[in-house]
């Protein structure tokens, strides 16, 4: 093929969206096949701005993070969105987001949209999540929003891996809202309260700034509440001109280099943890043995902690 | 100590509360460390029932599973409430829902309710929530229910470990219901609507009911949608009722045996993954590594493949 007097690494440098596509493709497949590829990609990093975007389900973040990426368009950059779906593998959940997306963005040829979900096993959704960001840093959009659905673990660490965490309430979301918002008080760097022409939006922003004022932040910056509605454009310019001002605060203090350093040993853990996995899975011997321990697991023959002991015996590299 | 004379695992057995809080916390310090106990406590396995709950937020999880074990401690049955919260890490929230519980069931020594929250780097906490209903099987609560909020990859999986998954919605949760709803569409055994007195509880009734027509299911169970209001006590019974006869469903079918399978395969991949981390990360070789290469993946003088590399070599282990 013509293609390939060029490296894939290069014609996403070149900004070639059916390169952008196939690279995270190889990235979603596994770390391993992807080794090379992405040490080139790191190589290339420009330096775009990481926007993470999370919240309950119903909070109107797809619409938010359309809005916002529209806003950035008309400033003239290039936007890279990143939607991580967690409950696809079970029946595809991502692609109704997909279409609905492609009515107002998906003709600019300078917004590329991606939805991630986990393939099989080896899980490695985080991993392929932060290395899709980086093929688009590298690709050079400017600003690369990743949107995330649910507050489990996975998407937690995801939204804390970027520059600038958002995290997106609405009024009245019922009791559970207490336990969420305590458990994402510590990562937003930002708070938008969305759909604020509803009812109970003045209880959710009193409520939001008292728990603020009792979250411990280890830099000087005090997260601002931004109300929106998304569907009518209302708030999306103050929520841009928030995630400009946190980005300058964070360029001028020494914090972001702290939170640097958490993001880069986690992501060093989170690669290492899948590659060990698929250097055990991947051999012939250990395939065929856990489908045997599994049954014997099943069956309660086994426990699952002597099934792991004979699964490693039975591993080429160990 | 005159305690040490007999097991911690035989004191698991003897369904002492002490032994079973002390044997979930030591499973939760780790997979390597609860090796022993949980070879001994797989063996005592008693075959209680393992109910899995989860739904969106504000979905009145925690209510529905209070008044479930009320109902069956009426039965006379021993009643185990595992709450995962992998929210917590940051900031504790699971001890809201824990004190509010105590008020209703937590004085009932036929009750044990345990949160479960990841802890540090190694993850683990589905491997630890199913060894804690482990623990709890083998302490003869004839039912284990386990609530999970939120929707992350974890908890779906979680769920999916169950012997029956029960998920909850409520009316008018807005535009990303749909995408959920697909997503957790196959790993429902029964749809609880709860706050089904409130508007639009029939338009979701309906759109359930269309889409799990759609659904393709391995087995010829039909999943019911029981409406539930479960602040009022209102559709419990109906409730229990389907449980109680979608495990008289599984018992008689082979599909059952597909479904361990399944779950075994499962947990022993994610046993696996968490001590092969372990073994790497454990050594003060690679943990003084671990925090230079975390340096140079920061300040981009290095990528975290190359990274992980490094760090593979100056593991003791390999």
């Amino acid at each position: 093929m013509v293609q390939s007097t060029k490296s894939l690494a290069e014609r996403v440098a070149n900004a070639e969206p059916s390169a952008v596509a196939r690279a995270i493709s190889r990235i979603e497949d596994g770390a391993d096949s992807a080794t090379e590829l992405m040490k080139q990609i790191y190589q290339m990093s420009r330096g775009g701005l990481v926007i993470g975007i999370t919240g309950a389900p119903g909070a109107g973040k797809s619409s938010l993070v359309d809005k916002l990426a529209l806003l950035f368009r008309k400033r003239g950059e290039r936007v890279g969105i990143v939607a991580v779906d967690p409950s696809s593998p079970f029946s595809g959940g991502a692609i109704l987001g997909d279409r609905i997306r492609m009515q107002t963005l998906g003709l600019d040829e300078n917004v590329f949209i991606r939805s991630m979900a986990t393939r099989g096993n080896l899980g490695g959704l985080s991993r392929a999540t932060v290395d899709a960001v980086a093929i688009l840093d590298a690709a050079g959009y400017s600003k690369i929003i990743v949107e995330t659905v649910g507050v489990g673990q996975d998407e937690v660490e995801i939204v804390k891996a970027a520059d600038v965490s958002v995290v997106v309430l609405v009024p009245g979301m019922g009791d559970d809202i207490q336990a969420i918002k305590a458990g994402i008080m510590e990562i937003g760097d930002i708070f938008v309260i969305n759909k604020s022409d509803r009812e109970g939006a003045y209880a959710t922003e009193k409520e939001l700034q008292a728990l603020l004022s009792l979250a411990e932040r280890s830099d000087d910056w005090d997260p601002p509440i931004v109300k929106t509605i998304a569907t009518e454009n209302t708030g999306i310019g103050d929520l841009a001109e928030a995630i400009d001002r946190f980005q300058q605060t964070q360029r001028r203090t020494d914090i972001g280099n702290e939170r640097r350093h958490a993001i880069a040993r986690w992501r060093i853990i989170e690669l290492l943890r899948e590659q060990l996995l698929s250097s055990v899975l991947n051999s012939n011997d250990c395939a065929s043995a856990l489908e045997r321990l599994a049954d014997e697991v099943a069956t309660k023959r086994r426990d699952p902690y002597s099934a792991v002991e004979e699964l490693l015996k039975a591993s080429p590299n160990r």
